[in-house]
């Protein structure tokens, strides 16, 4: 090897070695890649968890194939309040449709919506929300669905903080997602949302493509329309990924174990659950809302995203709860 | 920049220009990634869209991320003769259960299996085939199945090679999967097969994950066991893979739209007709079994890998046929 080779040789090692110690521990002078998380026990926890199961010969380490990293994705990658999001274009697709359909001004949960009694339709979960997205969808494609959710998207506002809503994502979960992969991990949501609807804008926004989210499904059909092949929407739910649903989802969709979950409400608490039941090191981790000021501080009694026996269970077994208020610098990315 | 970063600049981009050429044509020289493949219009098409979807400035070219190639298993990865591999499984399966179920001897399908009448059974197609997984494994937990799998792979033998089933795979479509990969393309399993017999072995011999395995699934619960989370078995199916279910299965679990698909019977026809749908550069495949010394010949009245439809469609609409005799230079790994 000449001169150049060697150089070029001992580049390698050291740009290497550097990666390294950057994923190990920040060194001074380094970026950091969580900086808007607030040193703290989280923070700690979160990178000690990292440098463990990626460094080699450690007794945690994890091949790089096996570090499935899964999250929810309302209220704990993006905020879900005063309703969750997906209820809102919900309520403005049926607003839009309505004319067409006279008979929703009697019928529930339509009447509902329509009568802008918001929280109550909120109240009916997850279900109530995929049967109105499943009917009022019904009939059209796949690639109409997507146009109709990419066009919401680009012009709703949210009331609050007059942005997107692809806008009210939590910056310091960005730059944990971004953190995980540049460590090896797959990260995917494993949401109660419906898996097209997310699927429709998540991939520039959170670095997620549409095969890692994981999702509540709707029915569909494969047809030939006017001899073109097309899959059409049913009005029906195929499947349910929250509570129960979620460690089914994960296996059915991802089909191993994730050593990483993140959630923030009692829907999480069966997938955090399941996450810890694996063998060798396991990250648990809960958003705590708890930022009155900047967001929303709500848990045991909120009709939306419910934190009650999750927060016990992580009390009981150690899992991490993300302290709002203290533990995240910056909220938003729209936060100066 | 000195001397030895222009030299290094230099060879990555020698080094870059090197790859591009090799994936364009392999020139004198630079290994056949495709060497089990005989030269001819089949190489020839594969070679000439891989270079069309991943050349930039191309009016084909497909950025990575929607680089998705889709393959049928049983007939095109792996044989599929005498009998599907999976119904050995479930035959061995039920005789080494059927001591403890008395019932099963007057009980179709299982009567059909412990009789040795394969055909029969094997002619009811996956739906028989994944109701006997489904009732001869219903309580078992998710890791208890994939113990089960990982066994009888390790130890049953096929009957006219005497090799290992993950053996009697296909060494052309080896190198496809890995001539694509190299070539930023993401390859998934979309298969009527079970998803978690097919998960506990793909990934060491295909070089896809669990996460890129689609097939067809049999309902789960999630439950606490002495306290343990657990996924179990439940006696029924959830979803067929197969078919129409093709399209709708890919749509499910992968989101995108792939633009190359293979496959060797009716059975993938709606996922190559799905697949030819899109807009932009596409590529369809079939596997055409036609050699009987080698391996089997057989197409439009076989019970096994019934291919009628799709050929015609094939020939139609200039999809690419392997006519394996001709265009496979070398079938499994373990010939010379």
């Amino acid at each position: 090897m000449n001169v150049c080779g060697k150089i070029l040789m001992a580049s390698v090692t050291l740009i290497a070695g550097l990666a390294f110690i950057t994923i190990a521990a920040p060194a001074a002078g380094q970026p950091d890649q969580l900086e808007s998380w607030n040193d703290g026990p989280v923070k700690n926890s979160l990178v000690d968890f990292v440098s463990r199961v990626t460094m080699e010969g450690s007794p945690d380490f994890v091949p790089t194939a096996e570090r499935i990293a899964v999250f929810d994705n309302d209220g704990t990658l993006w905020a879900e309040q005063p309703i969750y999001f997906q209820v809102q274009f919900a309520l403005d697709r049926v607003k839009a449709q309505a004319p067409k359909h006279p008979e929703w001004k009697q019928q529930q949960p339509f009447k509902a919506l329509l009568e802008g009694d918001k929280k109550a339709f909120a109240a009916g979960g997850d279900k109530a929300l995929l049967e109105v997205i499943a009917v009022s969808h019904a009939g059209m494609t796949t690639e109409e669905f997507n146009e109709t959710v990419k066009d919401w998207i680009a012009t709703a506002t949210h009331p609050r903080f007059k942005k997107r809503y692809n806008e009210v994502v939590y910056q310091p979960m960005l730059e944990l997602l971004a953190y995980l992969r540049a460590n090896g991990f797959k990260t995917f949501i494993v949401s109660g949302g419906g898996v097209e609807f997310m699927r429709a804008w998540v991939e520039p926004i959170y670095g997620i493509p549409p095969e890692q989210v994981v999702g509540s499904v709707g029915k569909q059909k494969f047809e030939l329309r006017n001899g073109k092949p097309a899959l059409v929407k049913l009005p029906a739910v195929d499947f349910i990924d929250d509570k129960e649903g979620k460690p089914v989802g994960i296996q059915k969709f991802i089909g191993r174990h994730p050593i990483l979950a993140f959630g923030n409400s009692d829907g999480d608490l069966q997938m955090l659950q399941w996450t810890a039941a694996g063998s060798g090191a396991r990250f648990m981790g809960l958003v705590h809302h708890t930022d009155a000021e900047r967001e929303w501080a709500y848990d045991r009694a909120s009709p939306v995203g419910k934190l009650d026996k999750a927060l016990d269970e992580a009390a009981a077994n150690g899992w991490s709860v993300v302290d709002m208020k203290r533990n995240w610098k910056r909220l938003f990315p729209f936060d100066k």
